[in-house]
């Protein structure tokens, strides 16, 4: 069975805390959107966000494969009539073929939140859809608060529905406004209403109770033919029904068609794009997308995986576009490490010699606080160095720092570094934010005079954790660095309890690393 | 009904990726469960972990008021027997009164996984509870691939649940354990299971689908009475089901009975004080416990929510500890402020200047990344300076910090530093850890020639976070530092680009704290 599926991330998913799309970043996810399979994008407020309207006129311009535009925009006010609704206009004036309009399905809310009676309140959405409907429009309408008010008073709920349907609405989404409707209540609510009216049903749902997207598959089970919702589930709140989530259950596990499965294949791709755009940190623990989804750290599960794959994983990685991947840690065994060198040096056998002394190797790091699961430059070059193929590129000769006290006028902590390439010296200095920013500077500054392919590299990311803090400042840190080079991305690791020394080993990786990936010795 | 509750954030949740947990760590969080009221909580798996085994020696001496600890471990292997092995062995010795042993319940992982046949299986597990359970323990059983199983093979799996009865487990705990199966799956097999079996039933539910709360909230509908799951849901891959979300909705909704009602209130800070201890960043928008859970953006929902709270809040969301926000939340965040200022200022009110001062200060410290949640030392300072209240007890004359290169024989870093109090200067030195070691004692041992009772002091504790972590070395830090003088506890914060300046900044509050506490400051 065909599912119609309705994304909000541009205006549901812009409410969430902390999101802000621009026009730009707007028109580049609708096109990932489309390129996706969404069958429907809302793509903005225009009654209440002047820079929505902005958006759709350039929108017009998009030539979309599979997407149809939605305007979204609140029903007429009590009182007065929906022709002369300055916001009703709006959302007419975007363009679009489709117009979502949204009112109120509670006694409750009518009563309390507007003030009106719950006559009045038909009246309105009776009104509004007939004005948008009228102007050649198709019209969705959100039926808000539905869930609550079914249970506050079934005949008014159900009352809204006759209203949308006669008002000439093409499709009614049955929300639960403010996320806190449990699945099975969902799933009996839905059932009651798809026997009642023959008019497509939607399902809204919000991620208060944490069970937003059981709601929604419990509402397409029981009738709902439209499923509305976010990209990485972003929302107001707790978030929206997460599309990342509805969407690989509905068509891997139950059957239904949402988009051709080669589409599905983008799905982590376009998890990870829209984060990037949004500016939001991406969830590597979300489930099908999730860098970490089909990550193996446990030595037994690494084991049975490649035995049997579905022992830990519940479906195939690429068929949401992801990938396996397994961890080296304490708990894990050999065969990870195997999986590894096998790369590196591929006659080598679970009982090489090689193995047992890299495994010796990490086992004697990580028992001095290191940890490689995050950090697969450095274990790499671990694992070059137990092969023996490590190559010296350079020396530090001396490195002095000079501090200057905190809080002082000149903030800059000062770096000197003496390094020895080849038998030949090289000495200089740099300033930085603190000291290890200084010696990240220095560092690089004395090597890009023999390595100049390091100016291509640049430190992304840099993350400190305290081990055991209970020894407060003397505690030992593991300082984790991120870096690039523009093509390729690999962390390193350093630990100590001095964090400048945590720091500089981390960063002596990284460095290495590059120099390494650069003179071909990974292949 | 009563459901129990079964916390395996120190043993499942240790394997999500990026999660290590120090002994003493473990100790502190099995301390937080305790007083939340978890019935069970699996604290390790001392067959496969030695670092376990320590931690259940120390976990002995912990007085628990609700909470009985577990351990942890694996079925004996094929072809061997169950009281020679080496592991069981090991789980006998932690000590516990009830130990958690896993084994598989499904044909296909049988044959491929361990290659035992089937009937070796009930075998392993036939022997490996029994003798766990003639040394006196109670035994719960880890039905591995449960639902899996089922569905391949419903009789053997039944066969697994008769093996483990006869040979004395307590419990059988259905485990969903490729994290793929769907709510209305897990509630089929749970209830047929429940049939079958006399014994009580678990459910572990991962969350590979995004659906574990929904799952386990299933299987408690459909029979059974105990949970397991993690704090935050943290586990691998995708994590574990969240029991910040699973116990909430079984109480708040329906009616079950997990932990006495003023425990639920303990939840929100339960969760951050695991995020917190893990290092990982916690998640703002989780449902219930999360700061954004109540938060409200949009001015209509603001109002809505004034008129009608459930309008968009599921809950109270005092009944989990959490807090309505809002961006208007000026005039609630002056209130809270309020009763602060009002235990140092009987007589201000909420519009005094003192109090508006104090809120702009908070303001422009929080905007350079300052959150005093956790640093009420620092915070009730800043109220003490805004009152006009505070004493000048020492200012920093000069220091000069000396730093060998690292990992070089001589790992101490050096710290000279001069102080003066009411004129009188006192100069001297310290080595330490690192530069902050260094400095901290250097600033104490310098200080106690005026300030005697400051050698009661001892730093307990120094976590650093880093913000806006894209700009690399050079991104700002937050140091928190934990500090206490044998009777009390204090926190208190610096925030700086530079890890020693932001170190130095929460030191000199610390040291700050303790003095005016002494001096009767803050009566």
């Amino acid at each position: 069975m065909k599912i119609c599926l309705y994304d909000t991330t541009l205006r549901d998913g812009a409410q969430g805390p902390g999101i802000s799309f621009t026009t730009e970043d707007k028109l580049r996810i609708i096109a990932a959107l489309d390129d996706f399979g969404m069958h429907y994008i809302e793509a903005g407020n225009p009654g209440s966000n002047p820079k929505d309207a902005e958006l759709f006129k350039k929108a017009a311009n998009l030539k979309l494969k599979n997407a149809k535009l939605t305007a979204f925009g609140s029903t007429c006010r009590a009182g007065a009539a929906a022709p002369g609704d300055a916001a009703l206009k709006k959302t007419l004036e975007a363009g679009t073929e489709i117009v979502t309009i949204f009112g109120k399905s509670g006694r409750l809310h009518v009563e309390k939140i507007i003030g009106a009676t719950a006559a009045e309140n038909l009246r309105i959405i009776y009104d509004s859809i007939k004005f948008i409907s009228d102007s050649g429009k198709t019209v969705f309408f959100d039926a808000e608060h539905f869930f609550d008010g079914y249970k506050d008073d079934a005949d008014y709920a159900l009352s809204v529905l006759r209203t949308a349907c006669s008002a000439g609405a093409s499709a009614v989404i049955l929300c639960d406004t403010n996320g806190g409707t449990l699945p099975d209540e969902i799933a009996e609510v839905t059932r009651r209403a798809a026997e009642y009216t023959a008019l497509p049903l939607g399902i809204h749902c919000h991620d208060d109770g944490g069970l937003a997207a059981a709601g929604t598959i419990a509402a397409v089970k029981n009738g709902a033919v439209q499923v509305q919702g976010t990209v990485n589930g972003f929302g107001e709140r707790c978030g929206t029904a997460n599309l990342c989530v509805v969407v690989p259950n509905l068509q891997l596990k139950l059957g239904y068609e949402c988009v051709p499965a080669e589409n599905l294949k983008k799905l982590t791709q376009l998890a990870r794009y829209a984060a990037e755009i949004s500016n939001t940190a991406f969830n590597e623990n979300a489930p099908y997308v999730g860098g970490h989804a089909f990550t193996h750290k446990a030595g037994m599960h690494i084991d049975a995986v490649n035995k049997l794959p579905s022992s830990f994983e519940h479906i195939p990685p690429s068929s949401v576009g992801n990938t396996r991947s397994t961890l080296v840690s304490e708990i894990a065994g050999r065969a990870a490490l195997l999986n590894k060198m096998a790369q590196l040096a591929p006659n080598l056998t679970k009982d090489s010699r090689e193995i047992k002394d890299a495994l010796s190797l990490i086992k004697s790091y990580e028992n001095d606080g290191y940890q490689f699961e995050n950090a697969e430059g450095s274990l790499e070059l671990l694992l070059l160095r137990s092969l023996g193929r490590r190559k010296m590129f350079f020396s530090v000769e001396t490195f002095r720092l000079v501090l200057s006290e905190p809080n002082g006028g000149d903030k800059k902590a000062g770096a000197l570094i003496k390094i020895k390439v080849d038998g030949i010296e090289e000495i200089t200095a740099a300033e930085g934010d603190g000291p290890v920013n200084a010696l990240d500077r220095a560092l690089r500054k004395a090597l890009t005079t023999f390595y100049p392919r390091l100016a291509e590299m640049k430190l992304i990311d840099f993350k400190v954790r305290v081990l055991d803090s209970g020894a407060a400042t003397a505690a030992k840190v593991r300082v984790l660095i991120e870096s690039s080079d523009g093509s390729r991305v690999w962390r390193t690791v350093g630990v100590s309890t001095d964090i400048i020394e945590a720091s500089w080993n981390a960063l002596l990786d990284s460095v290495e690393y590059k120099l390494s990936l650069d003179y071909g010795l990974f292949m």
